[in-house]
């Protein structure tokens, strides 16, 4: 779909300014430059920054985009990777921060209530006094309860504990057209009609603009106990997730990571992990007894396959270094070579469990081919691989690898019955290998789209309406671009 | 929205003989009697008794019935109680009975792939060697997945195991306007553009026929441990329900059962229950040691709140005995006065987990004012309970009173802050009450209707199309409508 362009006029923003109040709009060009991207790699300037306090304001600046005819883009904390939060057709940031409250913590029936902008952890913090907990993604010090909907975020945890869909129960959320409804309930589980607040998780914020959020709670683990274990081959870890999980074990997290990736820790954080081609780090919490049993299983398993290094605690602080390390991983990498930048491509592909061993002698096969780094680590338990393409960014030749090599993991992990995006989404960077995965129900969702959202007004050209021009356009950074011309 | 008949003509009888064989269409007025309800009290005949082989055939009839304007009516085993199944504009049943491929069990991907016609246990069966299960309705040993997802049933184990929504993975789904598309993945999760899969579950057959189903699998729980106990007021044992929830502890079943239950109960099985006002049966699952601890937990708690009985086993046969005598209780109801019938009314409305004791207080309130009985029952751990009107159904005052109360049970539950139907659906008997809790949202799922079904071919007049005028002629039995006229 050729982009059309959905500016917002001077007099809009004069609008939206009296519905919100002067201070709660941003024109200024550093707030335009920074609200131009997120944590990915595509930029594309908004024409204002808008702080809405409650549902009842956004409603009208909907309505206001209805009649005015320009775009929309709602955003939390703008931790997303794939340009979800980039104003590609222009238009207005609708930044939810301050709708930060967390409105109601209900341990009598599970579940709790808050406003978009809140942050994973702030409410996981004020959750733990009622020994309950709402698993987060890597990025859950910054990412808000919103943009985990919004994308269907999920994390470390997935495995045992689910993804944000699973902790859905109803939302508020102020639809295209401006009308401002209620989807789900307070009740565990409702047969009522469309599962309307299943469908908005997920929906990148082309669908509505989630303005509260019931969530079930997990009751917190009494027992954490966790093993690392060191490989020789990489490949010989991906067995190990898929023989923990065939038992079934289900550990509450089964993170792999590479040989760069265990360097780049190390170098960056110092935690001195052993030298090695795979390296799992796997937790088992819950009841006491039941934590023991199986982290010897575990034990056990990594040992069959050959582990050279074990590591067995059952310790909170040495658990919380560990995964310290674990969450640096993604900063760390970007010491490995100086002159090499981080780039989010390939993130977050996932396969079906018994690929895993595949997949990653698949990622490093392709790896080998070229002069960059790609290398695999990730949520193995659930199939939810990531990688970075580490590249010089200043070399051209890099990137025309990277985009070589990156169709080849999509191809590979679509072949091997997986999807482009486990837990981040799709957005810009994925939309061209998404066609492939998704070319069947496609245009099933974009018939949803076009009758829930007539005039296209919320983070248009997202998911399936792009067309390649425009992808082309906006695959590179600004700097190699501007160094290119 | 008045009804406007889609009936099939001969001609489209003829066509569908030659798409789907002569033996799988049935028109004989026995076949189209019995097609014309499902385990609810609405009625109307079907022109066609049509049972599909695979998803190409079903695309087929569906494009035809896009082009000769007649409704399609999907169903499993008939076991929904809300008119699910009921061709009220007339149209064919496409009966997916034959459709009962278990196509693939896959422990290593924690996953199976089975057809809608699969009966839930006859899955559960299949899946008990690898020691998985999939979480079924009390009607598992007649009900399919087919008719699972498409009400998002659920059952006992909800609270623990969640509802049918929580285990689909992947969809193959025919479209109102015959397309085949998959939506979903073989991964347990997926960021990847609108979650359909999830949209399709609970759609009561008006968005899609569902021809493939992929299912993550629970674990078999190593142990099981089980308690009954007996109360004098039905409150003490609500009361149990709330604070076993608030330590918390997630039994993998909490049934509460009022006096006439118990009693019918008793008169149909046998088991020889103690008379009481409230009964609670509680199983906890899972590790040997954490059951252990936690039936010791619910045992105290239901001493607490002053249990005058209280029977502890981790005896299977023992356990099953109880469940056994639980899952006939609809059936036994009936044996409670000669001349009362069971009534599908009000049958599985859902409160915050919380209120469980202020609506069962509520729901005897109601039935202490008329001359019917409204036993409320159900999964009480999740919040879901039930209630079936059991009335005289040749006195007319008796309908009446009927009327009255279950409106003011809806009312109650709504002002709790819970839903008309936690794990049946809408259908035609409750479309009524679902207007009043769903009024914002309504337009949205009809949008999304039209847009996707633009002729109104898929299970039309049902959850949020329809009208007074109708629902009054669809509300009672065909018998009692003879008698009066």
């Amino acid at each position: 779909m050729p982009i059309v362009e959905k500016r917002a006029k001077p007099e809009s923003i004069e609008r939206i300014r009296e519905i919100v109040g002067t201070d709660s709009v941003r024109t200024s060009k550093a707030d335009l430059y920074v609200y131009g991207f997120d944590a990915g790699m595509h930029r594309s300037m908004p024409d204002a920054v808008v702080r809405p306090q409650n549902a009842e304001q956004i409603s009208q600046i909907v309505k206001l985009a209805n009649e005015h005819d320009f775009a929309i883009i709602p955003r939390g904390a703008g931790t997303a990777l794939c340009g979800h939060n980039t104003p590609v057709a222009g238009g207005i940031i609708l930044d939810l921060q301050k709708m930060n409250r967390i409105k109601e913590i209900n341990p009598g029936d599970l579940l709790c209530v808050v406003e978009p902008g809140v942050i994973c952890d702030d409410l996981n913090n004020a959750l733990k006094k009622y020994r309950f907990f709402i698993p987060g993604p890597a990025s859950s010090e910054a990412a808000t309860l919103g943009g985990m909907v919004a994308a269907n975020a999920s994390g470390a945890k997935a495995l045992k504990y689910g993804a944000t869909r699973d902790y859905v129960l109803g939302l508020q959320v102020v639809t295209p057209t401006g009308e401002i409804i209620r989807c789900g309930t307070r009740t565990l589980k409702n047969s009522s009609g469309y599962q309307l607040e299943k469908l908005f998780v997920g929906m990148e914020g082309t669908l509505g603009i989630i303005t509260e959020i019931t969530l079930k709670m997990a009751p917190l683990p009494e027992k954490t106990a966790a093993c690392a274990a060191a490989f020789k081959e990489l490949v010989e870890a991906g067995q190990t997730v898929a023989d923990i999980i065939a038992v079934p074990i289900f550990p509450a997290q089964l993170e792999i990571m590479s040989d760069i990736c265990v360097k780049a820790v190390n170098k960056a954080t110092g935690l001195g992990l052993p030298e090695c081609g795979g390296f799992l780090l796997i937790a088992c919490d819950g009841h006491p007894e039941a934590v023991k049993d199986e982290i010897r299983k575990v034990k056990e398993i990594c040992e069959k396959n050959g582990a050279f290094f074990i590591d067995y605690t059952e310790d909170a602080k040495r658990i919380e270094e560990l995964w310290k390390g674990r969450k640096q991983m993604l900063a760390s990498l970007s010491v490995i070579k100086p002159e090499f930048s981080t780039v989010m491509l390939a993130d977050d592909m996932a396969v079906p469990i018994s690929k895993v061993p595949d997949a990653v002698k698949g990622f490093l096969e392709i790896q080998d081919k070229y002069d960059i780094y790609i290398p695999p680590y990730g949520h193995a338990g659930d199939g939810n691989l990531h990688t970075k393409v580490l590249l010089n960014p200043e070399n051209k030749e890099h990137w025309l690898q990277a985009e070589k090599a990156v169709r080849e993991i999509y191809d590979l992990v679509l072949q091997l019955g997986g999807t482009v995006t486990g837990e981040h989404g799709v957005a810009i960077s994925k939309a061209e290998y998404f066609k492939k995965e998704r070319a069947d129900s496609i245009p099933f969702m974009r018939a949803i789209k076009r009758a829930l959202d007539p005039k296209n007004i919320l983070n248009p050209y997202k998911i399936f309406d792009w067309d390649e021009s425009f992808l082309s356009n906006l695959r590179y950074p600004v700097e190699f671009s501007k160094k290119e011309a």
